[in-house]
């Protein structure tokens, strides 16, 4: 049985990755730093993976052939200038290592549109320059430079995908998306930003179907992550209010664009679709379901209620 | 007193910089992973600065202003590709972080024109992208991404110089110039490349000049350090065999050409000569002096003796 890793198992991402390793008939074992519960079958574990110890006792215990690693510090809000970015980075770096020490084959990890230059105009190629202008884009950038040619150094195949603008269940309700839908469920005004940035919205279930195709596949290099449904975020929020019957709550305008958000990130797919991708869902259909999970019943002990208020 | 701690204070660079900084007024503490000598006045420390305990323990004794870091993992021959780079990565930021929290304010590192895309030609200006190709590259490449935002987020001045080809005295005798040198000096024939690639070369005290003025100044942001007097190697490698009388000895072509040699590694220097910076030694009169220095009485016990052979 072939044995897959993941970090940031539990995490909005993770989650919907486990249950499709499974499928695809990995051996899946989830690491989060604290204990979690998961879909049957996938085996749990408890690390604090910024201890090189820690990482290697469980590479050790788990000796996987396969890693997808997920853990990052995201936490929204902060997270764009959070030093704890760097301690992650770090921590990619020697697990990529220790992984290879412990006999792994194949590390896909998680990268961002934040890798590239935002002053250049979007529809970015994953051959065009790196250019962060942030403290998390320049860490996942480090990692990315230097994991590929560790790659070359330790004979290990690394796949790097660049995620663009996730969203759908389980998302944390700080971030755009779950604060409109949580402010129109408790019929509170959503005061947005003019909107005018252009996104590439992916919806987590086709994110994860694409981590699931890079751990089982062959691909070695990076990869841009996005769905080609790009929208101006205030379409994205008015459809919001749409479909919840509450577009008089949806605020346009009513606070300030922050001063580095670019006008737009999305994404050429050239390579993606190479892979054999194609998404799912639509922007209409994703919210709908993102929606359907915040209104259905939140007490019912799934794994997911702790991503719930 | 301003106080400044120089990391790889022992080695071919670090050496050449000490005196400069200790006539610029500053305070200097050398720190190196085993005791060395130095000129007198600087104060010498042993740290293993792979060890973060002990990078705050030196940093809270000696609470340096300004930091030169200059430590890296260089043996001539395998190190565009040891792993030990990838710590040095690691050390390198964390470096800075506890340089910050103890109470440092500005930071001044090395990095190299490995850094940029050795596909494309050369004449390299600093806002060209990235693109390194060995793991060294990536190493340096990702340490100056994330030293530059994470000076934004902790408030301390970072100053990063993309060194380009250094040779001078001390240099490490598997390098091609001492390399040369020592053959001819032993009556042995040199056997090198065609020796058709083009480099900058600087004299390292040049370089070293360069570096203590970015130490003592304000300049922020990333600087190629070179001279600007380019050549293919095989004039330089013929000026060494020219000015020791052994031309016969000088066997070009004798060896192939490594792969992934590129043809021409050449600095725009613009904002170098912006900041102030001249070079004083032309190829000639920096290959007389490394000769004399080689050639020179090796028993006087001084600081350089354990770099020769």
């Amino acid at each position: 049985v072939t044995r897959v890793l993941v970090t940031g198992a539990s995490g909005f991402i993770g989650r919907h990755v486990l249950p499709l390793l499974s499928a695809a008939g990995f051996s899946v074992h989830a690491v989060t730093g604290r204990s979690s519960e998961y879909p049957p079958g996938v085996h749990g574990h408890v690390a604090d993976l910024l201890s090189s110890e820690q990482q290697r006792a469980i590479l050790e215990e788990v000796r996987p052939s396969h890693m997808l690693h997920l853990a990052w510090h995201v936490p929204p809000g902060g997270f764009w200038t959070a030093m704890e970015n760097v301690a992650w980075l770090r921590a990619s770096l020697q697990l990529l290592e220790n992984f290879s020490s412990a006999g792994g084959k194949r590390w896909v990890a998680a990268g961002s549109c934040a890798e590239y230059d935002w002053t250049t105009g979007g529809d970015w190629k994953e051959s065009d320059a790196l250019g962060p202008s942030t403290l998390y884009g320049a860490c996942k950038s480090s990692v990315e430079l230097t994991a590929m040619e560790m790659g070359r150094t330790l004979s290990v195949e690394v796949a790097w995908g660049r995620i663009f603008y996730p969203y759908g269940p389980g998302e944390p309700d700080g971030r755009l998306i779950p604060s409109v839908i949580c402010a129109l469920l408790d019929g509170r005004p959503a005061r947005c930003t003019e909107g005018l940035q252009v996104r590439d919205f992916l919806f987590v279930e086709d994110l994860a179907r694409v981590l699931a195709l890079l751990v089982s596949g062959t691909f070695t290099g990076t990869v841009n992550i996005a769905s080609g449904f790009t929208a101006r975020v205030r379409e994205v929020v008015s459809e919001i209010g749409r479909q919840m019957h509450r577009p008089d709550l949806i605020e346009l305008g009513a606070i300030p664009t922050r001063a580095f958000e670019p006008p737009r990130l999305t994404a050429n797919l050239e390579r993606l679709r190479s892979l054999g991708f194609q998404p799912k869902f639509s922007i209409e259909q994703g919210l709908a379901r993102t929606i359907e999970w915040w209104t259905s019943d939140r007490s019912t002990g799934s794994p997911w209620a702790d991503h719930k208020r």
